[in-house]
């Protein structure tokens, strides 16, 4: 967590609107890549710098560029000149620790959100985040680096599957979230599937590593909430149709992705409520471990202390003794004996210890 | 849980309105039975596919339509063809990973509902999702797999018992989501009842089984009431009359199932802190044989410990030790430690440990 | 828990309005007495059937008919008929299982409300659900069970103490209302003296049974809490005139009981916090007898395994061991077991286990 | 805590209205004080009879009415009568188990409020009722018992310090409520002292009475919250300028108290928070002793019980034993023990028992 | 705590108003400095007494005073006649019990902040107040102590980087509450430290002073959230514009820092969230400490106990035990002796406990 806070810090004392990248975007080249659409015509092609974009951005089919690498200051400084972008929201692109949000600039819309891929072998959750920016024609899109999750939202523009191409930029913003959304749902399964494995180690051997296994997963649960909740009202504004940028009659696929998040959520709060739960199954499987030495500990002293006890008896050296020299006194001590411990045994078997 | 998940990230990367079911519906054909109605006339007939079903949809009668079997796409692109559904709609009602909601589409509502069976033997609830498509004079009903719930409903229509058959279609919708509320209770009972029998195991046998248990009833409980929270807000809607096709005079009906919702969230609260405190009595009760293991061994040792040094003592081969010489002297040691071990159990009484 | 929901699982299946009894009320006649008053005449009588009280509605005087025996359902319906009240009230006011509600038809008040009494032997809470119909000049008031908490109430009107006699039937419901909460003062007063012999208890002498009793008042304040919380709502409704059946100059009067009502809310917090602590006393306190019986263990095993270690030496049986030849060595050993024996009670003395 | 609601149910069954007073105020007769003051003028006398402070009333003068003993019920009916104070006003005021309320009666406010005070040596905090009713140019005070409290303000009025003397009865309200506010922090400054004397005897020793002392003062600051929240509500009404009652100029000064409440509320969530955090260590402390018990015995046990054994086996009397005649064997037997009993030393410092 | 209450309680009993200052400013003469600019333009200069400020005030220009030292109430009293700051706002600034706030007094704005630095020896945090005086051209900001953190600001205005002097007092106030708000990043992220290092600790070796030290820090974060969760509240007012003086084009910036103090809480909760998880992992290292103590006491003792029960047994004087004659009989006992204890030593292992 700490180094979460650290990306920020790095900034103190800075004027606002300071261009300063936060993240691990790492420095090099940005890569731009440039799809231009309406119903007929498709162009797609990588481009280098954004002064090429601009011829499509006035045309009338809906353009969507696509940037990768937010260490490409250049770049970043491009797009804002270009495309008349606020200092602030540029700043808000690189600093990658913002939380979800939108914010609405009468001539585009501004979107944060965050993608997230689960680690297996860490067991973490790693957090990019994506930046849409939106206008009446084009929607850039903003990643920290090179994943392949757009893929099949690029293969659907290209072969006109389903209605992609007959939509405005507005739909196409439904697409690039609905993508990330359905993303959370792999990451979420994951996770569930993690959930099982650690329930059956914590029955069958319980170790301090399942303990903070299951508490590091609780907090990953608790970062990803936090990712989620603001999401929500993200979406909210964009259903309710709070701008004008986004066409009434896209509501209802944003109510669908609406659906999408608080299904999310409510998996996360499950996920969180088993965690608990299973933080309960550690604590009672350790301390009936501790139950079961004990237990042992008990039936062999109780069981030999009083036997002891006799045997310690007949090795006084008294001078008179009179058993001592009866004979067979040694067999019945024996048999005492055994009386004794098997009697102890039936005891605890009747108690249920055995 | 995994598996909950798992259902809906089966879709990731479909362009939206794709149909795909997800659940446990099966793919074989779909059953479709029809029951048109008014306060006069009635015809009830299993149909072959939906366009037999439009001659009745424009006929004023009350029109209700029972499709069981998700898996067979056919009949639900017919559907959406001949009654004009919207394809989110269709996809909605083939997804069975809903939450409880109410979509309202000027000329019909679209209702999402979760059916609830408690199943004995796995101490779990099972869900099915049915969905409600309510037009002026139809409805439309969609389940997952047969079952015979809706039958006392069938009967009552067939004999015109009570005023079902001289109410329209909102009325129709009031008796089906009655219906399906009223099997909560049923379920919460068998639930109530599980939960006494676990309650006496507690007390007289508490294992890591039983925890376990108290952990998968409180995880169905905690998932039963994400399935009803947003009912409630479902329900309100139809009470509060934001719909034109509920009529006014119907209000009173949703009112009294809002109540039922209430009575229903009541009861799975109560289960969820009954859960809770059995926990605690779960922690208190194993904590109480660990003490009583303690006990029994701390009695044992504490009365022989003394006793075996007694006989150590005497066990000594020093040349000279006086006592050993008298006579008597064995005996008088027996009746020592006689004493001793009698004040240590009283000691032990006093404490009331014994 | 299962048996409260089992009551209203019974009627699953029935159409909406179908009057069936679930509740404690027994099946036999109902009784009915009525009293019919204005500042000036009184008449109280009992009667047979609901037919006779027809005469008093239309009069001007307030009117307060008394029914107790919700079993007999010819006289609910008589009251549906001759009253004029909706199928679904006759249905609420049988079936005991609904929470406090106000509901407002035109021209009648329909108020549900819970008496509660505490049952001293089993430490349990019984609630038995009261109704109110309040009209223009009259309040009808529906019990399950005989009992005497209206008495005082009658007393004042037949001897026109206070300023009952001038008021209409607004000011009657009001006074019936506040002998209700007064009821959960007498109530939690009783659970309160309980809480008090459990606290001394806790301390003195612990055992499962004290767990389980904190439970259930636990659990009983929760449940009190749910009969009281929707209350609230009602008596603000009630003081706020939504109604015009209740005239302005009886505001004061509810915002009096919402106060009461407010101070039962907190009763029952402070209540279930109090029981919270004691479950943490009641978890030290068994910890506590845990370590008291380690402790005179250790002390006991600690003093005597080293003293039996020294005895087990001079037991062994070297043919050449000097001291065990030496006169006065016995003496020396037995002097060294009493120093080795006092240092370690100095020690636990020191360390305060003794 | 059940005392508390006592005094409550004593009143069960009498009509609204009834005085009857419900407190620690004695019946003896009450102490009226009256200061009647304005810029240049002050009056200040003892008064016997409510009668006489009628005549300042009708002045435009600002004068202070305190009264002392609720158990007078001569004086508050008088009080009721010559002020024309409304019935349900004079219970309250006389019942002092109210919540701090404000009642806006058009020509005067009612103002509940609670004095509190910290008894050390029981460590419990008493509350004290205190109603203010304000008119346009006169305040009546009255408390349950003697007290100097309101001292200093009297100060004040006679010497004319600070603005009072210019001021209103809005302006006195003011200075009277944050008198009693003022007094949270003295009690709350006395409770943090007593906070941190516990938690150095928590560490030191602690014991079940620490415990109990910790729960008690838990208890006393959830009952402080509940005397504190609803004095929010009171002093946002006051500052809103609800009322014509309290003038616009005053507003800031209510502003001023009610950021006092919020610090009060906050410096009892803190307290709160100390004190759940106390629980923890106490239980971690007692658990810690437990665990040096079984340290001890441990290391004991386990140095001592393998040399036992070693001296048990050359302690039998087989005929043939050939170590038992070698000389100088019984020096090894010793010096192998010492090895063994030191190798047991050296691993519990390794695993740094000891 | 009881510090940070006792600091309020010293001024109860004195009128509103009174300048009593409650902090840790000392006493000593207060230091003023200020910084008059434009876009053009540039004063800066120490002056020494509030009178010298007053020309800058009128001028057009922007004027930034900073008065560092609260103890001098002349320079306060000064500030309140020469500026026309209302009497309880002078209270508040030299009163650094305030928790942050906004009070729109027409013609001027009252920021109450708290800077906060973390003490890294005590490992805690430690606050001062800073408050804000915004007129329409002037900002007076107000410090306990001397510090350098406005330092980087006062630079940005020498050099006229960023553009700062270009805008008005509002964007001056933004830089200011940036500036405070950046420092609580550099705090948290200390505490991120201090929170790995402890985490570290507590499976390595988990002492008391850990458990302390995790309440402490935990403490701390509560007392931390209650500064900054007002602060949100400050600035959703300041930047939803309702005062005049700031003006529309500056609530970007506002809005830029209100995601600041989201990030902000967002860090303190996940900060709670951590030390909540490391309670729960310092218990349960406890408890396997505990239990480690435990194995090693059963495993030594069952072993050995048996063995010496063995030895008891050929210890006893009978006359006529024929093992004992037996050649060999001690050879056979040794070996059986260590058969038994190899054969609860692979017990052991089987159970997994060595």
């Amino acid at each position: 967590m700490a180094a979460k806070i650290k990306k920020v810090s790095k900034k103190v004392g800075q004027p606002p609107g300071t261009l300063m990248h936060i993240g691990n975007g790492g420095t090099e080249k940005a890569e731009i890549s440039l799809i231009d659409y309406n119903k007929d015509t498709i162009v797609e092609k990588k481009v280098d710098s954004i002064e090429e974009c601009r011829e499509f951005k006035d045309k009338s089919t809906v353009t969507w560029i696509n940037i990768v690498g937010l260490g490409d200051l250049a770049v970043i400084r491009a797009l804002g000149n270009k495309f008349g972008i606020h200092p602030l929201v540029l700043e808000d692109i690189v600093n990658t620790g913002q939380r979800p949000k939108l914010e609405d600039f009468e001539n585009y819309l501004f979107i944060v959100l965050k993608m997230i891929f689960y680690k297996d072998k860490e067991g973490e959750i790693e957090t990019e985040q994506v930046s849409l920016i939106v206008g009446p024609d084009f929607v850039i899109s903003l990643q920290e680096r090179k994943g392949d999750v757009f893929n099949p939202l690029r293969e659907r523009i290209r072969n006109g599957k389903g209605s992609i191409r007959k939509m405005g930029s507005d739909y196409l913003t439904y697409t690039l979230i609905d993508t990330i959304i359905d993303n959370y749902f792999i990451v979420l399964e994951k996770v569930g599937e993690k959930l099982e494995d650690m329930e059956e180690e914590l029955v069958s051997d319980p170790s301090t590593e399942t303990l903070q296994a299951i508490h590091r997963l609780k907090r990953e649960m608790i970062y990803l909430r936090k990712s989620v909740w603001p999401l929500r009202e993200v979406i909210t504004r964009l259903e309710r149709g709070d701008s004008l940028l986004i066409k009434k009659s896209s509501h209802i696929y944003f109510r669908d992705i609406y659906d999408h998040t608080i299904q999310v959520m409510d998996a996360i709060e499950t996920s969180r409520e088993m965690l608990t739960g299973m933080l309960d199954i550690y604590l009672s499987s350790v301390s009936n471990r501790m139950n079961d030495v004990m237990k042992v500990l008990t039936i062999i002293a109780t069981i030999f202390i009083p036997l002891t006890f006799i045997a310690g008896i007949y090795g006084m050296n008294f001078e008179y003794m009179p058993e001592l020299g009866w004979r067979g006194a040694y067999f019945v001590v024996l048999f005492v004996m055994l009386v004794v411990g098997a009697g102890m045994i039936a005891y605890f078997k009747n108690k249920k210890w055995l």
